[in-house]
Parts: structure tokens; C-alpha cells; sequence
């Protein structure tokens, strides 16, 4: 595997894993007064984009850290949504 | 300009801009309580290593988007930092 690849992938683990500790932060605490609707609306769709781009360039990698960080970022909204 | 260069364009912009509504809310309120420290912390590690992605691959997309989005994410992080 080469350098870049290599940066990539840690690119990508760091970015996805990064939303679960907000997901257990907002799923203990219930509190969600700080967070952004308008980031993780925005985010989500992004996101979507990211996954449809990833089947389009045929990159398994993209498809699949895009839909955990969906998964991941979709939750936070919903809290964000069911709170406000 | 084909398909999927469209379809990651809308994907970049999109998940950059949406860190947009985060920082003015935070900006604004200088209430962090419900933002998680570890999301913030890990994000900006994933996207300072999609920033040495970009250069190793030469992609100028990837190092403009990343760098702004580092820069929203990283406003952020000094934020809630501070307030912690």
C-alpha cells in the first residue's frame, strides 16, 4: 500500500470514528441546545452526496466510511430534531 | 464536466459549508456544553491528515475544502476549549 493510501485511510478512520463520541455525548445527556440543526441537515446531505459519488467513481472505501458517518451524523440529527 | 465530478463538487461543498451554521451559533451563544471535545479533537486530526491526502495526491478540491472545513472545525474545538 502506498503513502497516500495510507493517508487516506487514516483520513477517513479519523473523520468517521470521530462522530461517536458526539453520539454518545447527545444519547446520555439528551441535550442538544448547542448543537446545529443547520450543520448536521447540511452535513447529512453532503454526506449523501459522498456515497452516491463513491458509487459512481466505483470506490468501496468512500461508500463505505460515508455510510457510517451517515449513520453516525443522521443519529445526532434526530436527537437534535426530536429535542427542539 | 461529468457526472461524478458534479456529484463529489455538490458532496464538498456541502459538508464544508455545513460546519458554517455550527460556528455562528457557537460564535454567537459561547455555549459548548452539549459539543463533544473528542468529536471536534478527532475531526480535525481526519482532516488535517484529508489535507496531506490532497497534496499527495495533488488534488486541489481536496486540499481547498479541507483546509476551509479545518479551519470551520477547528474554530469550534478552540471554542468549546476555552468555555471547558
Amino acid at each position: 500500500m502506498d503513502a497516500a493510501t495510507l493517508l487516506g485511510m487514516a483520513a477517513g478512520t479519523l473523520t468517521t470514528v470521530s462522530f461517536l463520541p458526539q453520539v454518545i455525548k447527545t444519547w446520555k445527556t439528551r441535550s442538544t441546545k448547542d448543537i446545529s440543526t443547520g450543520m448536521f441537515s447540511l452535513f447529512c446531505a453532503g454526506i449523501f452526496f459522498w456515497i452516491l459519488y463513491g458509487f459512481s467513481i466505483s470506490s468501496l472505501p468512500v461508500i463505505v466510511t460515508n455510510i457510517i458517518t451517515f449513520i453516525l451524523a443522521f443519529i445526532i440529527l434526530v436527537l437534535k430534531l426530536r429535542n427542539g
